[in-house]
C-alpha cells in the first residue's frame, strides 16, 4: 500500500468550482503491487482540462451526455497514463494508455470489466515519439488534433482543388490546427476571431489568406468578396450564429459544413435566443449544401491509422503548431478549472500530474508560434 | 414541309398565364423529311405539366436557374418524343428521347450542336416497357421516380434495420413514392400531408404506418410518440418549417435529412418570414446529423443503372403506384397551366400531345390508387 493523492468531488458546484468546498484533496492508500485480475494499475502523467469537466460535475442533470462523477471521488479527465503493474495480456509496464476517464489522481487501478467491457473503446494505447513533449498527445495529437483532422477527413473528404474554406473560431485551438491543415493542402482559407489580437495571430501566424473580427466587420460582405463569383466551398464551424447564416448565403455549389460547435448558441435561453439562422433550409436545397455534425469518437474507429501516420509527422517537421498552457504538479489541477472557466490560460491547459518525471514527459520548449 | 403546331409565349405574363394574350398556338411549317447533320426530327409524345415551367416564362429573371422561354417561340416542358428521321448515328427511327427542353409542338428538330454539345447529357434514350403507359415515363418512371430513388439511394443508403422515417407531404407524387419505397424496404413510416383526405390516404392507400394534418395535429406531440426513446433515423422534407424543425428535436443519433423541397419558405418574403428554424445547427451537433439538398441532374450520373434495374419492375409488380391526370392532345397543353396553378388536377399532371396514336401509348387504365 502507498499513499495516493486524489482531487474529489465534494458536491455539485453553484457557478465557479470552490476549491476547499466543491472540490478539494483526498488522501487514501492504494495498492500498486498487484494488479486487477486482466486490469491495469497506472500512474496519471497528464490530463486536460477542458470546458466539458464543468458538465461532468452537474450531478442533478437527469440526461448527461456522460457519465458524471461520483461524490467524494476522484475526478477525471482526458488524459494519459503509465502502465505500473499489469495484469492484461495485452499491456505491458510502461505502456501509455489515452483515455476521456483519466483519474485526477496520483496512481488509479483499472478493472478488467471496464478495459474488457462494452466502453473498451475508450481506453487507447499510444506510442509517443521520444522527440515530443508527452502533453502534444493531449493537444495537436490528442482530442482537439483528432477533432481537426478526422473531420475534415470524414465529412469533407481531400480538398478540390482551389478550393477555398472559412473557419470561425479559427483562432481556437480546434480552429488553428483546421486552418493549418488547409493551408497545406492548398486551400485559400478566411477566418474569424473575436478580437483584433487574434486576427493579428491568425494573419501572422497561421498564414491565413484572410482574417476578420466577427464582432465589429461586416461578416456578409467579407464572404462575399473572398467568395467571389462561385462561393465558398467549405465551413468549419464552431460558432453557428450569424457567421453560419452569412456562409449559407455565399456558399458554393455542392459547398460543405463541417458542425464542430456551435458557442454562439450554447448559452441560449428564453430570454437570449440565439441568433436566428433564415438561410436554413432554402440555401440546403438551392446549392445542394452537405451539413454535418460529429463527434470525434464516432470517427475515430476509420480514421485512426491514417492519424497517426499522417499528424505525428506534421508535428515533428514544425507544420503543425499548436499553443499549449502546461501546469506542473497535482497541486495545479485544482486551481486549473477557475483559470479555465475565467479565461486565464494561453491556448490548450494540460496539466502534468507527474511532476517528478518532468524532465522524461517534457523534452523540449513547447511547441508555439513565437 | 408539314404543318406544325405550337404552343409559343407570346409575352411574360403577369399572374396565371392568359390563352389568347401571354401564351397562344401556331402554326408554321416543318421539314420532317431531312433530318439536320448529326440531328433528329422529332414527334413530341406527351409532356408533364410542372410548376417550375412558370419560372421559365419569367424573362425578366435576371439570374435564372434554367433557360427561359423565348417571345413568339414554342415553349418547352420535361417529356417524351419519338424520333421520325434520324441523322445521328446513335439514334434511329422510334427510338424514345427524354428531356426537359421537349418542344411544346407537334414536331420538332434537335441539331447537331444540342445532342452532342456541352448539354447532351439533358438528353436520355429510354426504352419504355410495352405493358406499360407512356405517361408513366414521366411520373413514376420520369423525374419525380428519379428524384425519389435518386435521393434515397444517394443520402440515406440503405435503410437500417428497424428504421424510422418521416416524410413531409408524404401525399405528394414525390412524397408518396418515397413512402411506398421505404415501406417496402421495411422501415417504419410516419407521413404529413394538409387535408384529412390525404391524411386518409397517406394511410388507406400507402398504408404508411402514422399519418397526420400538420395544420391540426400537435407536430412535436406526433413526432415524440413516433421515434420513442430512440428518436426518428430519416427525415425525407419536401417542406422545411415547422415540420423540419421539430424533426430536429426529435431525431435519432446519426439521423439523416434529405432536403427535396422547402414549400413552406418559397414564397416568404419581408412581411411573411419563412417559419423560424431554431434547432439548427444544434440538433446537427449534438445527433451528429447529416443534411443534404440535391438536384436529381447532379445523382443522375451515378444511379442511372440501378434506378433502370430497380424501378420498372417495382411499377410492373403493382408495389410502387402512383397516381397521373392524363389530358390527350395538343389542344389540353394550353389549358393545362391554368388547372396546374390553381391545382385542378389529381396527381401528376400530363398531357398525351401526340392524340393519333393514343392507343399505342396508353395499354393500361391509369396506374392509380382506386
Amino acid at each position: 500500500m502507498v499513499s495516493n493523492r486524489s482531487l474529489v468531488l465534494l458536491q455539485e458546484p453553484t457557478g465557479m468550482p470552490q476549491v476547499g468546498k466543491d472540490i478539494d484533496y483526498r488522501t487514501s492508500d492504494i495498492d500498486i503491487e498487484s494488479a486487477p485480475s486482466n486490469g491495469l494499475i497506472l500512474k496519471t502523467v497528464a490530463i486536460a482540462i477542458d470546458p466539458t469537466l464543468r458538465n461532468t460535475m452537474r450531478l442533478s442533470n437527469p440526461k448527461p451526455y456522460a457519465p458524471l462523477y461520483k461524490k467524494g471521488e476522484a475526478m477525471w479527465g482526458y488524459g494519459l497514463s503509465e502502465v505500473v503493474v499489469s495484469g492484461n495480456a495485452g499491456w505491458k509496464k510502461g505502456d501509455i494508455l489515452m483515455t476521456p476517464l483519466t483519474k485526477m489522481s496520483t496512481y488509479w487501478r483499472l478493472e478488467e470489466g471496464e478495459l474488457n467491457g462494452p466502453s473498451k473503446a475508450g481506453y487507447k494505447k499510444i506510442d509517443p515519439l521520444p522527440d515530443l513533449n508527452v502533453t502534444t498527445y493531449l493537444g495537436a495529437l490528442g482530442m482537439p488534433g483528432m477533432t481537426a483532422y478526422m473531420s475534415i477527413k470524414d465529412i469533407i473528404g481531400d480538398f478540390k482543388p482551389n478550393s477555398k474554406l472559412f473557419v470561425t473560431s479559427g483562432a481556437g485551438f480546434v480552429g488553428s490546427l483546421v486552418c493549418q491543415i488547409a493551408k497545406q493542402a492548398g486551400v485559400k482559407v478566411i477566418a474569424s476571431a473575436g478580437s483584433e489580437d487574434k486576427v493579428a495571430f491568425l494573419r501572422e501566424k497561421l498564414g491565413v489568406d484572410k482574417a476578420f473580427n466577427y464582432k465589429t466587420a461586416d461578416i456578409d460582405a467579407e464572404l462575399a468578396s473572398f467568395g467571389g463569383e462561385e462561393g465558398i466551398d467549405y465551413l468549419y464551424d464552431n460558432v453557428g450564429g450569424k457567421q453560419l447564416n452569412s456562409f449559407l448565403a455565399h456558399s458554393a455549389v455542392h459547398g460543405v459544413v463541417v458542425v464542430c460547435g456551435a458557442i454562439s448558441a450554447y448559452n441560449a435561453s428564453k430570454d437570449q435566443p440565439a441568433e436566428v439562422i433564415s438561410n436554413f433550409p432554402m440555401a440546403v436545397l438551392g446549392r445542394q449544401l452537405t451539413v454535418r455534425g460529429f463527434i470525434v469518437a464516432s470517427l475515430y474507429p476509420r480514421w485512426e491509422d491514417s492519424f497517426w501516420k499522417e499528424m505525428p509527422k506534421m508535428v515533428q517537421d514544425g507544420k503543425l503548431k499548436s499553443q499549449e498552457d502546461v501546469r506542473v504538479g497535482m497541486d495545479a489541477l485544482a486551481g486549473s478549472f477557475e483559470d479555465l472557466l475565467t479565461g486565464k490560460h494561453q491556448g490548450k491547459l494540460i496539466v502534468l500530474v507527474d511532476e517528478e518525471q518532468k524532465g522524461r514527459w517534457i523534452q523540449r520548449n513547447p511547441d508555439g508560434f513565437a
